[in-house]
Formats: C-alpha cells, sequence, structure tokens
C-alpha cells in the first residue's frame, strides 16, 4: 500500500496513524541553476522520506513545498525570479499548524526531513513550540546532508572537491539526487561551470549586495549522475532508519 | 514545455513571468469518504489550473497543499483523522506571502484557483492586502464550482438530484474529476451511499455536537465518471478561459 | 427588566448569567445606499438578538460595531466613504476576547447574531479557537438571512424578485427591518431604484475594478415597508427559538 | 442635521467628512457598582463627544464598546461579572483600522475621546503607528477627566473630597455624567457608600490579590446629580471646543 | 556574593532561585538633556534593584534596555537622535517572555523595577499575560517614583519647585540619582536651564506637532546632588522593602 | 570620548551619528557551565563590539541581553536554571525595532555582533524585512566565530583539540575571552572537566531527550587564559576592520 498520504484515503490514515512514523518533508520553491527544476527541495526531501517511509511502514504527509528565504550563498538569493521565498512567521506557523494537527489525530512520532538550507531554525522553533505542550510526542528534525557517511562522500566526491554544504546548492548532491529521483526533469543538456569563490562567514543586506553567479549556481555540478544519486539516497536513508530506531 | 513552476528551471520561469499569468491552486488535506484521497482538493485546483495553463500559456505555481479548516457540514470537519487544517492566520500569511514574492519576480497576473470551499474568505483577505500595495496587479480568485454551466450540470446530475455545493464534498463532481484526474486513485470497490440530510444554516461549537456520516460523505457520488470529469473540467475551464479574456 | 447588558448594572448581570443564553450581535459600519445609515448592520443584529433576548429571557451583549471587510459585490466595497472596514485579525481577535471574557465570567452559552455578511467565516475562526479551550461552552453563530421561511420570503417578495442573498444588500430585506426597528432612521424620500446586474461567481482585486452602482444600491428596495419588516424579523425569531430550545 | 454618524447615509457622511471633525469615543464594558449601567465609559464618551460634534459640526463615529483590562484599583478588575477585557493587541488592532479607515475616506481630523482609564496607553500606540504612516492628518486623543476647571471642580466636589482620578470610578463624576446623559439607567435606590482605602502605587498579579469592594465601588458617589452632570459636560466641552481650535 | 544574575553562574542562581525575589529592571535608551548619558532609565531602575536585591538576598536579571516610544511632553520624543524606541508589542512580548522563562526556572516572586514613564502599561498587559498561567507567583511591578515619601521630597525639592512626574526627566530626581549611581557619566559642564511650560492633558499626533525644548529638557535640574540621589536611593528603597515585606 | 551609547548624551550621539558604524552585541543569558557567568555571550559580543568601535570611531548600541533559545547540544538547554530563553518573534521584532531606530536617527551603516549561536537565523530575518524598507542603508551581521584565523586558532588550540564551533560552549573560547574581558567574572576555582561526546546532526524534541553533562559543558576549557582570549580578541577584531573598510 502507499506511504504516500496524500495518495491514501482517511481510513487508510487511520489505520495506520498510532504507530507509525509520520514523515514531514519541508522543501522550498528555489532557483537551482539552469539545469535543475525550482522543486529540487521539495523532490529530494519527499523522495528520501518516502524511501524511508517504505523501510519503517510509515507515512509521508504531503511536502511544504514553500520554504524560507533563500540567502544568496547558500541559495542564490531574492533576485532569482522563480525563487519564492516565505517570511520566517509564515513558515513557522505552517509547520506548527501541521504539527499540532498531526498529534490531535493521534500520531506520537513525528520526523521533519529538511531539504532546504534556510529552513532549519525556524522548523525547530515551531518544534519546540509545539513540544512544550505535547511532551509525550516525538518530534525528530533533520537536513539530509547532515548524515552522509565518508565512505559514501569519498565516493561521490571522486574527481571534484566537496566544497562545504553551503555552497553545494544545485551541486553534486543536489544534482544526482534529481537525477535519481525525478531524471526526466534535470536538462543536462544545460550544464555549465560556474560558481562563487567562497561561502561568506557574515551576511549583509541589502541582499544585493552579495554577488551570485548569474547562473546561481554556487559551484559545480560535474561529474553527477542518477548512480550517485541512488548511493547518497541509499546512504542517507540508512543512516536515519538507525536513528529512528534508536529514537522512536 | 511545461506550464507546472516546480518543473521549470528559473530561466524556464523567467522567460514567461512578465506576461503569463500565474495560477496558484489552493487545496486542502482533508477527508473525502472511503474511496477518495486526502488530497482530492489538491488534485481538482492544480488539475484544472493545469489545464488552464496549457490553454492560455499561463503557468502553474505550487499548490498549497493545507487549507483551512475542513467545516462538518462541508467537508466533514476535524473529527476525520487525516483531516489537516490551518489557522485562519497560517493560510492567510502563507498566501499573502506568495502572492508578494510572485509580484516580487515581475508577474502582473495571479489567478487563484481554490479547490476548498472553507478556504475562500481567507485567501481573499490576503489578496486585499497584497493589492492595496500592487494596485497595478491583478488579482483574481474563484472556486470552480462557482463557474459550472447549467448544461453540464444537467448532465452531471442526470441521476442523482444536485445536494448544493456545501453538501457536495466527495459527491458526483469531485469524484468525477478525481477520476478524471487521477483514475489510479479512487477506490471506487469502497463505494458506500452515505451522507447527512441538509446543510445547516448556522455554526455551532464545539465542533463534535454536529453529528456527520461515520465514512465522512454527506452525499452520494453514485453516478459519478471519469466521463463526467472531463466534461466538467471542459466546462470550467471554458468558464475561465472566458474570464481570463475578460479581466486580464 | 431589560435584556441589553449595556443597560444592566454589574449585579443585574451576575444573577442571569449562569443560565442566559448571552447573545452578541456583530455588525458593521457600511454604506447602504442612499435611504439607509451606515448602521443598517448594527441595527438589524441588535433589533434580532433583543427579541429574541426577551422571549428566550437572555442577554444582549454590546454590538460589535465594526465589521470585516465589504466587498464590492455584496456591499459596495471599500470605495464607499462611511465604509469603515476592519482587517481579518482585528475582527478574529475582538471576537476571541468577547467569547472568552463572557465565559470567563460564567456564561454557558453564546449565540452571535450576524448582520454583515463579510464577518462569517472570521467569526467562526475565531469560535473555534476558542471551542477548542471551553469545550463545556455551547457556541452558536447564525446570519439571519439563513433562516427565514419560504412562506414570509413569498410574501415580502410579492412584487419584486428575490435577488439572493449576496445582492440584497439595501434591498427589501434590510429596508423593511430597518424601517421596523428603526423608522427614524430611514429617508425613503431619497428612495431611487439602482442595482448591479449579478453577482460575480469571483474575487477581483484591486477591488476598484469592480464595477458598483453610483447609489452603493446592488438591487431594489421597492415594496419595503416596516410591516414587511415585523412580519420578517417574526419569522427569524421564531426560528431561532426553536434552534435554541433544540441546541441549548 | 445629526452629527451621529450611525444615523447617517453615506452620503451624508461624504458630504461633511472633508472638513470636520470626526470624534472617536472609546469606552468599556465594566463594572460601575451597584447603581450605574456596565456601559458607562460608553455612554460618557459618547456623550461628550456627540456635544462637542454638535458644536463643531463634526461627526461621532461609533463608540468602541469593549475596552483594554480594568484594573482592580482603578475599575474593580476582573473579578466583577459584566466587566468584559480586551487584551492589548485587541484594542490596539481596532483603533488603528479605524483611523486608518477614517483617513482612507478622506477625514483629517480626528478627536479620539476616551472614557476609561486603561485604555489610554494603548490608543496612542496605535496613533502612533497610524500617525507615521499620515504625517497631513492630525490625530489628538484626550481622557477627559483631564481637562476639567478647578472651578467647576469645586462646584462638583461642595460635600465630598475628590478621591483622585484613579479612584474616581463610579464616583461623582461618572454619576453624575450618567445621570444627566442617561438618567433613566441609574438605579439610585441602591446607593451605597463604599470604596478603598487608596490607590496603591504599583500593579500586583495575580489581580485576585488586590482586595475591592465587594460593590465594585472605589469610592463614593454620595451627592451626585444630573445638574453636576451637565455642570461637568459643559465644562469638559468647552475646554475640548477651545483646543480643537487651537489644534485643528 | 552578587546578586547580578549577570554576574552568576547558573549554579549560582540555581541555589537562590525558589526563594529569592527576582528584580527585573526596565529601562530605556532614551534623550535626557545635555548632561546625562541615554541610559539614565536603565542605571536608576538597575541601580534601585540592586540596593533592593541586596537587603532582601534578591537576585536582579539582566535589565532590558531598549524601552517604550518616549512621548514628546514625558520623554522629549521620537525627534531626539538616541532615543529608541520600540513598538508596543515587542516590549510586551519581551517581558513576557523573560516573566515566562524565570517561572520555568523555577522562580516565585517577581519585582519589575520600571525607570522609563512610558514602560508601564504594557509591562502590566504582560505581567496579567503570565499571570493568568502562573497564578501560584507574585508578580509586582511599580515605577520608583510612585513610592517617594513627602518628606524626602521637600528635602529634594528645597530650592526648585516640584513640577510632577511627567515633567520630572532629566530634572532633580533622574539627575540626582545618576550622580549618585553613576557619577562619571553626568556632564555637569553642560548644565542649562531649559524646560516646557507644562504637561499637556492628551496626546497629539504626529508627536511632531509638540513642541518640546531644543535640549530635550522638560524641566530644571538646578541643584541636584549625588547626596540627593542617595536620599532618594535610600527612601526609595526603604518603601520598597516594606512593600516586599507586605505582599511576597 | 566613549564609544559607548549607554555613556553618551544624546548630543554625543548626534555628533557622530550619520557617518560611524553603529555596533549592536546581540548576546543571551544563558548557562556557560560552573566557571562562567551567564553573561558570557554579552560580554563578548559587547567586548568584541567596544573594541572595533574605538578603532574605526564607531559607537557601541546597547546589548540585547536576552537571546533565542539554547539548544541542548550548542547551549546546554531549556533545563539548565538562568538559561533565559526568548521566543523566535519576540528576538526578531526586538532585533527589527532597533534597526528601524537606528535608522530613524539616521544610521546609515549598522553591524550586529552576535555573540549566541542561536540567535543568527532570526537576527538575520530581521535585517531583512528592515532592509527591504532602507535599501541605502548596509546591514552587516555576524558571530564573532566564523572569522577566527587558522594561525591564531592553532595558538589557542595549542593542547586541547578543536572540538568544533557547536560545542564550543564554554570551552576555550568563551572562557578565554571572558577572562580577557572580565576577568573577575571567572571562577576558575571551579574548573572541571566535562563534556558530550558529539553534536548530534538532528533535533530532538522534548529537548529533555537530550542528554547534556551536568555540569552544562560541552567541551573543555583547559588551558583557557586571558592571554588568549586577548590572541583572539586581536584576531577577530582585525578581520572584522578589514570587513568594514571592504562593506561601508
Amino acid at each position: 500500500m502507499t506511504v504516500m498520504m496524500n495518495e491514501m484515503t482517511w481510513q487508510d490514515f487511520a489505520d495506520k496513524k498510532d504507530d507509525a512514523v509520520v514523515f514531514l518533508p519541508v522543501g522550498s520553491t528555489e532557483q537551482h541553476g539552469p539545469m535543475l527544476p525550482l522543486s529540487v527541495d521539495q523532490i529530494i526531501s519527499t523522495g528520501l522520506a518516502k524511501m524511508l517511509a517504505e523501510r519503517v511502514d510509515g507515512i509521508v504527509a504531503p511536502c511544504i513545498s514553500y520554504g524560507y528565504k533563500s540567502a544568496p550563498l547558500s541559495g542564490g538569493g531574492p533576485a532569482f525570479p522563480g525563487t519564492i521565498d516565505m517570511n520566517a512567521v509564515t513558515l513557522m506557523n505552517l509547520v506548527e499548524d501541521v504539527l499540532e494537527e498531526l498529534i490531535h489525530d493521534g500520531v506520537k512520532k513525528i520526523f521533519i526531513m529538511n531539504g532546504h538550507f534556510e529552513n532549519e531554525a525556524f522548523i525547530r522553533e515551531s518544534m519546540d513550540l509545539v513540544s512544550r505542550r505535547h511532551e509525550d510526542v516525538i518530534l525528530f528534525e533533520s537536513s539530509w546532508w547532515d548524515v552522509m557517511s565518508d565512505d559514501v562522500m569519498a565516493q561521490v566526491f571522486d574527481e571534484v572537491e566537496y566544497p562545504g554544504i553551503e555552497l553545494e546548492h544545485a551541486g553534486i548532491l543536489e544534482t544526482s539526487m534529481t537525477m535519481f529521483f525525478r531524471p526526466e526533469l534535470v536538462k543536462w543538456e544545460r550544464f555549465v561551470e560556474d560558481g562563487v569563490e567562497a561561502f561568506l562567514p557574515y551576511g549583509i543586506y541589502p541582499a544585493s549586495r552579495c554577488e551570485v553567479s548569474e547562473t546561481g549556481l554556487l559551484t559545480t555540478a560535474r561529474t553527477s549522475s542518477s548512480k550517485k544519486g541512488k548511493l547518497l539516497a541509499d546512504d542517507i536513508t540508512n543512516a536515519y532508519v538507525k536513528l529512528i530506531e534508536e529514537w522512536f
């Protein structure tokens, strides 16, 4: 049977909800360079959540499609058309309401799969607010790039050097996983090498003062492949299955 | 080329955004009886938006998947697991931010396609707030059931009498269009006749005092078919194409 | 003794509050054409609440005088001087606070009498929020036009055809009841025939794009009379007395 | 012609709005001892506003009937049934919206007549927020007890000593003016002498720790009379007419 | 051992928190004429809190350094550079969160020492909101100028007449106490006589319409001295020690 | 002359404000183990801001003393008494208001010096909101640990291995700088070795499920010294002076 809540009837959901881990993917609508669709963060967070749910007999709630504001040096920033940035309060309220409602329905285990770097602090604020009211519910959140193993990273960055997660926007990790989850949406023929020199350890506003590459790329996606995408997805889900066993 | 923003790169979006109508589907995650998935309001609003965008060369923004609170007598209410209800402020902020960001990107024509009865007043509040700041942008909102022609309605309700839109929840209209847009998600084998006697012209809280059928059905879906779904979808999009020509 | 809370001392109120239904009229300050005062929605909601309170030995709380934003095609919209539109959040907070305070005082039965079409969704959001915290209190809300009997409607619309409730703004229903409740405030000498062609099944912003009649009338008030006003008021209160017996 | 906005048609209002001072009375729904109605602060603020509007050809907007939280030692506090306390945010939003809408209609001179001690700081916050956006509009606010002349005060407190404005709750000032404006609502037969010893120069919470008299009286109303009420009302309006000439 | 929370380790704080009164000074960053620093309200509220904490073995929490908006006639208003005005909502949330967190840590007695005239109504709103959730905790608030004894006032205003607390901004009271608490920050060589004629019993916006002296002084500081500052500080703390014994 | 705004008169501030960089330190009130005071993040952010202001002739605004919620694995979390956690909305509003007011005063260059790991995302949200309204003002934010040079880090971590910034809470960096800025507040006699094994790449709620050391230490402070503190402070300010020259 499907693990996707969007494909379930309410009775399907009712049958599983008490014991199942419910995965909430949080993505964004954000530029990802000339090759990748605006929905990359939705695709990867949902794709990983689906793999996980299938392994642990969980449920995947509808993805939050609009995320927090893209920062110039980790996502290109607001100057790129198609990047749709939510205010902090909006994202926090949205996550808070979804968590409250799942808990209202009797769910006891919630795993938020974050696919957009800038979302995390705001998701955690919502989790904290909800958790104070529901101490018996376990709320877990992680960004997928935080659990990759050294071994797999070495295989993925076999030719290109890992630029660090901040600059890994539309780079090998995201490109490979999009190739794996939704190959038809990757326009490899538009591949270019582009990027920025370094992540800056400070924030400067107006954001327009930060120079970003014209393509929106922060690093190269060269050597990306669907195979690497699968390798990563397997590695990440393996790590999360262990954490689920440990925490839930 | 695709009309789905989620499948576009930022450059695809940038090329079209200045002139195109951008459609924003607003749905819900809500029980729709034993046969239909929780995502019916997302499916229909997105499906119609996609048909329209293809006819007028527009763009479909990612669907808002979580909608305003389901009312017992128009959607079954909060007692059904799987119904995930947003607070008014959450939905209003979300719509407001998406509109602001589309406008920030240079979009001048926005069509909000509402697929969930209870959303409308809150969507319009957001439109009003945004519109005061951007008087040059045209914001249009409609619920799809408000433009069906008498002729098509007569064909659709050939055996069953139309119960009125409030009770037409998981009825012939929604079932037929889900059969048309996503036939694989309709579990016709679970069909039952069920419903409530009448829509009540008042609200009573706690919502638990309102008696709803055990299945969540408010009316019958008997005689639903994919063919009727297509008839409806064509009829509705025809009406909207005329309105788009008139207003935009 | 008076049923009007505004005319009671705190001890008068204290004596009745535990068992009585408290009626909260919610109106607006909104244009009602050339003949009717800006306070029509306050007058009718308060007038009906007072009649009801006298029949069921209830209490009428002070009317909320400022309501949600007037829509062009159901109230003329923001372009008419004298229409004072509250934001959604303002009205929701106000209703929420009044309900909370009545409940804090020990009131167990609250009936919100709505007199302004656009208020309803926001009132219900407040009711829902309050109700979750006070499950033992019955909160009931209705707009007076939702319970009129077919029989009386036939008598009221004896010459003029009923245009539907959306356009019945400053029409026969509201004019007749204002004539009944506050005859001195109706300027019949300014009577004109005016109106709009049809209610539009969509919202368009900026609101200024919607054409409304110059007078603010959406339909005709011809054949209005105080007698019809009494007929309506009696019919409506009869219906509500039955509902009060049923629900409270 | 009437000065009461609630009694005007929109065209009446439109004719006067550009030049007239619009008075916004802000009251409360609050216990005022055994003799006076819960609406004293509405009655006095509206009564004075009406007198003023008649003298300067102004307009009186609908009174804000629900005010900020009653403090134990200036109004009896939340323990008295019938006292309906708004949260700060609610009152601030309400005043802000009403001011914005009056200004939107073209009003250039607004006078807020405060009748409830605890409202003032919150009203001024709203005025400040609005004023920053509309520097050409004059916003004026005053509590009526702040402009009484020494001469009249000596006549009013001919036998009883003035207890200071904080304790003058349901005392001679408010009782006399209610006798003047709405004599039928004063229940003199319930007169008792009661009160508290002194106003405390600090706030203590929970409010229930503050001892208030059982009647809700903070001071005596002995020697109150309609004649004193008229004396006060004339004195106050005289002072305000001068201030209006000075500032508007 | 220190009474200043900022100088304690968490274990120092943990040892005392259950029984101690925690003092929360609330100040402002606001012009205080040519002689006094912008932090006068922080200095005095913290200084008094420290003296008190030393006498009753309490704890002084970090001062809230930014206060509510300065009013022209009680603090000079927004036109003076260096006056940093918080919105009402900001101050209310800040006080609310600090109180909640102290209570979360087990604190049962909290004394808010207010040093800025305009703060008080907003502080009390926060206290009320918190107190409803924690009825077992005593929350006390006072502005230091409300408890000065007549005897000491006579000694302090030996030559200059007391102008009333509203105009006592950067006057003898504040100047003397700053001389006492932080003599090195008083620039007496810049002393000038300046001031306004009278406190106005109304508010007028835009604030720029209120004429204030060029120096920001509302009254004279002539005859100020550190000795008077000590006299005042002792007098005020004496009064509060008595109140603490009475209430806590 | 002083660079501390709290020590300036309004005229001192007015003389410098147009050209000077204004530094806003944002700290926290948070446990820092058995040796360090609760105000470490205030001390370091203010200390560095002061050094910088002295080098570039800037101004240091009053420190924001209460910061965002401490996370278990980067600050010990809410279970430690003395940790006073602000909600996201509170911190965001506070930073937003301070920025708006500085800009209102004519300041054109603002540098936010962050001293508390968890603050950053919320500070940046406020900067973004303010920046959209004031595109001519430069807003810069950085956490001091993001600009340390490899060379100095090697000297500081001469014996102990650098645990990574997340765990460097009350470790060598913070201890050494507190020793440098406020040696009298460090209780070295309470030194213990304690800590956690690793920073976890995920968040789990309720926060109480995260095991933290009993002392609140996440890593060791062994080998800390005032000399290392000076080395760090010089290194950090050197880096920022360069960035100030580059950006302002």
